[in-house]
């Protein structure tokens, strides 16, 4: 079996050494030719040269296009395998002709995404922030059940908005508690919502009925704003609302809106825009958790994107 | 079958509304004839006709004890069923003596503690807090593979302090997620550790080896301030100390000293005086999250309790 040769290609090349530890190296090394150089760009004559024999791209982070040019430059390529969420955007209309295996990091790349959004479900059930905040206030002992008398998670329903692939891992990761999930996707079917062992509901009634609603839908057109002042009116008071997926899903200023009244709690990892202006209310907003984009793969996380690109060589490999 | 003659003592006597729900009503009903008053004291004479012919005891938070005396106007009971974690200590010499079947819902209250440790795991792996106090400083876009690099919960190392019931329970909880699970437990059996599927360490490699260590001992006196200047030393930099289980435990001062200068996190959900003073540091540093006690059971989690002394005393009637 003659090994593969492969190119890695992202920008900045040196994101490289976070996907790929040395045990990954290894693994590489056991079936491919590694091109040494992490490209940048492809469009250059060196570029060429590594592109000539390459059988397997493997595409990152800041990754050129696959253009009709690159293409021509990469007689051999049958396989792009893709250590972000989507590779669909770097291919031009060459490198969709030609039949090559397309693989991505989608599930691996969702996963922490998942995880945190667990994470803080669990925190807006026990009311954490609130009550930390209350505490703070105070400086003396509160009574847990007089101030938050409709804490806890047992038997709280949770709105999943979008049966995404990060939707369908925080579902998953939410079965070991005693939680009631309502998911609204108007793609999943009953059949779905069965196997899922989750409720499937419209937005309106998901907002009514779930004191924690978790934003998980793509952001297109029919998504944009789908939060919106009215439907974020229908929260029971006390909610949290959580998005780890995309601004543009919220109404931000009716967000704010409704926050100030301090009737709602929000984290949000994302916002529109992002980051928000300096002097953004929602910097300063008591009921507010803002964090910087940290739900996706980070750190080590990186790592769990290089070994999934691994397998997949490692099965390409195998044919 | 004759059902059971079962009474209630708790104090507040309210507290009995928010343990058992009107389907635990119900199954009790099925089974029992339940004393229509919550006894808040078992001294009185309305009490003594109330146990008169009481077969179980549900006792609950602030429940009496169960004295030589009061234990002679409870002739017929042989079952203490408890709705709390422990009913060893409403115990006097006689109810000792005789034998009676004592159950405790110590799992089902230990439940919600695991849930929230777990969550604040996760939490602390990611760098929540953390990244979202750089981010509200700098109010601009945070590139988080420079702030936090050493972020994520892919092969992160977490330290569990106490393989007690909670101890045990966090590890399960911890299962499907990429974490390392270290143990410090005296009591702990190789075993025991490879049946959890832990790596079992000594307190001082636990606490040098782990960035998230969470505390679950028992506050007895060998425990007292366990972790101590020395070990607090011990923990890598950027680390999260997360106590959910007693104040006495950590040596507050020590702590404090480790705080100030931003070289750890901690979560704290008890502290050592609990509350703290309100002049206390622990209040107003950035790097520390303070919860007022709200691990264990509180709000809808208390029918989890309820619930469970239900079940024991539909086993109890089976008998």
């Amino acid at each position: 079996m003659e090994p593969l040769n492969v190119v890695l290609t992202m920008r900045p090349a040196a994101l490289a050494e976070r996907l790929f530890d040395d045990a990954a190296h290894r693994r590489l090394a056991a079936v491919a030719h590694v091109w040494p150089e992490v490209l940048e760009d492809l469009t250059t004559p060196d570029a060429a040269k590594a592109l000539e024999h390459c059988d397997v791209l493997v595409t990152g982070w800041g990754a050129g296009l696959l253009t009709d040019a690159v293409m021509a430059t990469a007689p051999r390529l049958r396989a792009v395998v893709h250590t972000g969420g989507s590779a669909a955007g770097l291919l031009g209309p060459a490198a969709r002709e030609r039949r090559m295996t397309l693989t991505d990091a989608r599930a691996a790349n969702g996963r922490p995404v998942a995880e945190l959004t667990l994470a803080l479900i669990l925190l807006a059930g026990k009311q954490t922030l609130p009550s930390a905040r209350l505490y703070a206030e105070r400086r003396a002992f509160i009574d847990r059940e007089q101030a938050f008398p409709q804490a806890g998670n047992h038997g709280r329903r949770v709105g999943i908005v979008g049966a995404s692939c990060i939707g369908r891992q925080t579902i998953e990761l939410l079965r070991p508690f005693d939680l009631a999930v309502s998911v609204f996707d108007p793609y999943l079917t009953d059949d779905g919502a069965r196997d899922l062992g989750v409720h499937k509901v419209e937005l309106d009634e998901l907002m009514a009925t779930c004191t924690v609603v978790s934003v998980h839908a793509p952001d297109v057109p029919e998504t944009r704003q789908m939060i919106d002042a009215r439907r974020l009116a229908l929260l029971p008071d006390g909610a949290t609302l959580i998005n780890t997926a995309r601004g543009a899903l919220v109404d931000t200023d009716a967000l704010v809106a409704e926050l100030v009244t301090g009737r709602i709690d929000a984290v949000l990892d994302v916002t529109e825009p992002e980051p928000l202006p300096a002097d953004h209310p929602l910097w300063s907003l008591p009921n507010v958790l803002l964090t910087p984009h940290i739900a996706g793969s980070m750190g080590n996380e990186l790592s769990r994107l290089g070994d999934n690109a691994v397998a997949e060589i490692e099965q390409l490999a195998r044919r």
